[in-house]
């Protein structure tokens, strides 16, 4: 019984991490569209967050039927009690991402950032894809440094982002209210992507420590 | 043992209903703050906001407990993973009021809506508290009838979403960035607050049902 359930466990700690490696791909392609205006990548990004949450649905009925054969207790049932917040948190990544994507299918041909964004856009892409991958090692194997660099590289999104806002609302601003709605949306699902990944962090933090109130 | 049982998922249900009636309230202050600029009132939603997060973790923290000590099985597992799913849910919807509330104050003494909208977000405003005073009922009482009544009002929270947006997007919007930054991120808030009480309402339905996939 003991051995079957180590399987089971095994069993959803590897779908987290195709969960998260799927949330990795989304925002991949998503991101790349949205700095390309490249729309093909737009819709691959869009049906494959179609996939994430059918994923995410398996492995919390996963999570159930192992909670109600092996009657967990202690840091066990914690684990998997950790498995279906960190399955609602990659899922929402998923539709955080797409989001970024179907922002790029509405401005095509057109890009939805103005050149004054640019870089700030493309720090932002390439620190979310840093953080997905970060929590996809410490899926694999719990440690707390990585924790800590998670919730450091967070404090980086969020200075961008209120970068974002510093950007359009100074005077010297003269883009069309388009733009303005495009950042500041974009900029927001850049943001929450990143507070999913500290989230994550924080269930294998508590997993490691036993803090669970972080 | 199944009288202790029934207890403690007695207490699970009305600690559900104080988080929802917390997040009521809080959205109550954050839109009146949002609407007649009043600072104080958005001060009492951020305030309220934090309390709601302490009670969902508490609300986890007896769902741990219950699973540990009951080990339930069938559709008593699945109520209680339900209300996992419900305290994160609602704990989501106190903390998008709170962003209401916080876009109210960095405007203080100004307004954060131009009369163009006005109407439309005291709109979204009733519909959201309407939503929210519904998952109170429902959680109270099961009613397939309010499930479904629920998912047809979200339908007019999202067509009032897509009117900012064409209001803002229009070439007559002369509103500062400031103004667009603000309407489109308090449009986005509204209308995830709308979508959690959605989702409250499916796992409900899913208990009555079966239909999980929702």
């Amino acid at each position: 019984m003991h051995g079957i359930f180590q399987n089971e466990l095994a069993d959803v700690q590897s779908r987290l991490i195709g969960l998260a490696e799927n949330a990795q791909s989304i925002m991949d392609k998503a991101s790349r569209a949205f700095l390309n205006s490249d729309v093909t990548l737009a819709d691959e990004a869009l049906a494959l967050a179609g996939t994430n949450e059918t994923k995410a649905l398996d492995l919390d009925e996963l999570v159930i039927k192992v909670l109600s054969t092996q009657s967990p207790v202690a840091r066990d049932l914690r684990i998997l009690v950790s498995a279906l917040r960190m399955s609602a948190s990659l899922e929402r990544m998923g539709s955080l991402s797409s989001h970024i994507a179907a922002i790029a299918r509405y401005r095509y041909p057109g890009s939805a950032i103005p050149t004054s964004l640019r870089q700030t856009f493309e720090d932002l892409a390439r620190i979310d894809l840093e953080l997905v991958g970060k929590a996809i090692t410490l899926l694999q194997n719990t440690d707390l440094d990585l924790v800590r660099e998670i919730q450091a590289r967070d404090e980086a999104v969020d200075r961008l982002h209120r970068k974002v806002f510093d950007v359009v609302l100074n005077p010297e601003w003269k883009e069309n209210a388009m733009y303005t709605v495009d950042v500041t949306l974009a900029s927001r699902y850049f943001e929450r992507f990143a507070d999913h990944v500290v989230d994550i962090s924080s269930k294998v933090s508590f997993l490691q420590t036993g803090e669970w109130h972080d």
